[in-house]
């Protein structure tokens, strides 16, 4: 099953269940309201609201207001092991304020504050159920699926002290979308196995496998829900691969004008163009 | 003026304007809502529904859901100095989740997976306004007024990696409250000038002046909000002054039964028992 947030005319927003090109309409309010019911799952299959075609919705970041967004640092394998380092013990951990999110194919505001934006693909897992301490059994029952989360990081911020939180939380910098997949739809289920990618302007940067991640989305759910109580609609973004523009020689950042297409196989596709915020 | 979120006896919450011993319930379920009100200070003044006596009160975190935490690390100029680090150019900034909150007097869990649960206790501010890029006088009037937080960390999780967030946002560690005093009732308003202190077991362990913080309430207005839009109810804490129990040669952490009581002249005291967490 695929989920969608959209935007409608009037500026309000409703969940959506993709049915092949074509959405239609659930009763909740967007994607978290729908994952907050007990019985998500069967009430958005049987929903059957107005219907339209794909091709002319605006989506919404999928989770536009997410409770909890938790992001993991260093998590993929094979970009450790090249740049030389040992494969960590323990998950690092970040978080990221919901006003940083943007929609799938949102502009993506380059503040005036910073000459040092850079991209990061990330496989993002979305919660559908209230889980803490989570069994293995628990952690699986509690992703409700997965969805696309481009964490661009504004580079001077991040290291402007030893914590990155000010350069991951700007405004309007973080696209997430554009469907939530259960895992029953992806190969891999729970611990997918799918190409991630980032080009910008067309020309490739980041491409991995999400099979590839040292903690993978269930023993992030149990981790994660050992600190607290993970809930319906919070997010964990699970890392980013090699690739990024920082990491480069000379280093590369985004400009005005670049557009910056995130994907994940099966999943989904981020479309979005860097403009200069006001 | 002075406001709290109690907890009422059919389970739910209530703000509540304090007046002398007494409190006089609002028609708002919290604080944080009723400073979503554009009016708020004029609607907390001038309503009046049930009245009843402080002392029977049962207080809830003062803002049970803030959409934000955003916490400072380093930031008393005298325990900075007497490190013998250099001031910082940039406020070290990090987040913790409302789901580590807990009521003025609740109990504080101390989780199986830690050893080493620490205090700090904390000026926090409380956004009464949406503001982004405050210039002094928005990031004033944004300033709702203050409270008092326990930024209760566990030392062996936040140092378990380079990022902290995992030792601050353990569930139900964090006590927040009891009241908001706004800045017209405190000496220095807006940059309030006020003993700081905690005490374990009745023993003086931090003792401060919150006159003394390097990156004062209205700067961190500003200065967040250059990141990200500050919305009603959102909460910044300013930092801890010396005397944690981590620093302490050999280090000191909280137990079971022991007592924690977090006060800020003319705002208010935290008092918190340690418990074993089922």
């Amino acid at each position: 099953m695929r989920l969608m947030t959209l935007r409608r005319a009037d500026g309000t927003t409703a969940a959506a269940r993709l049915d092949g090109d074509e959405y239609v309409l659930l009763d909740d309010p967007d994607v978290g309201s729908l994952l907050a019911r007990e019985d998500w799952r069967e009430h958005a299959r049987r929903s059957a609201g107005p219907r339209g075609t794909l091709v002319d919705a605006d989506p919404a970041p999928v989770v536009p207001r997410p409770g909890k967004i938790v992001c993991v640092g260093l998590n993929y394998r094979s970009h450790i092991l090249e740049m030389g380092r040992p494969l960590p013990e323990h998950p690092t951990l970040f978080a990221k304020f919901a006003d940083a999110l943007v929609g799938p194919a949102d502009p993506v505001e380059l503040p005036p504050e910073s000459e040092a934006m850079d991209w990061e693909a990330e496989l993002a897992v979305v919660i559908g159920g209230t889980v803490r301490r989570a069994t293995p059994a628990m952690a699986e029952q509690a992703i409700a699926g997965f969805t696309v989360m481009n964490d661009i990081t504004l580079r001077d911020w991040q290291f402007r002290t030893r914590e990155w939180l000010q350069g991951k939380t700007f405004e309007a910098t973080t696209p997430l979308g554009p469907q939530l997949v259960t895992p029953d739809d992806l190969p891999g289920g729970t611990r997918p196995s799918l190409t991630i990618s980032t080009t910008v302007d067309g020309r490739t940067m980041q491409k991995a496998d999400t099979a590839d991640l040292v903690f993978d989305p269930v023993w992030l759910v149990r981790y994660v829900s050992a600190i607290v109580t993970l809930r319906p609609g919070d997010i964990i973004a699970t890392g980013t691969p090699g690739g990024v523009g920082h990491a480069r020689t000379p280093p590369v950042y985004l400009a005005p004008g670049q557009r910056v297409v995130t994907r994940i196989d099966r999943i989904g596709r981020l479309d979005n163009q860097i403009v200069s915020a006001r």
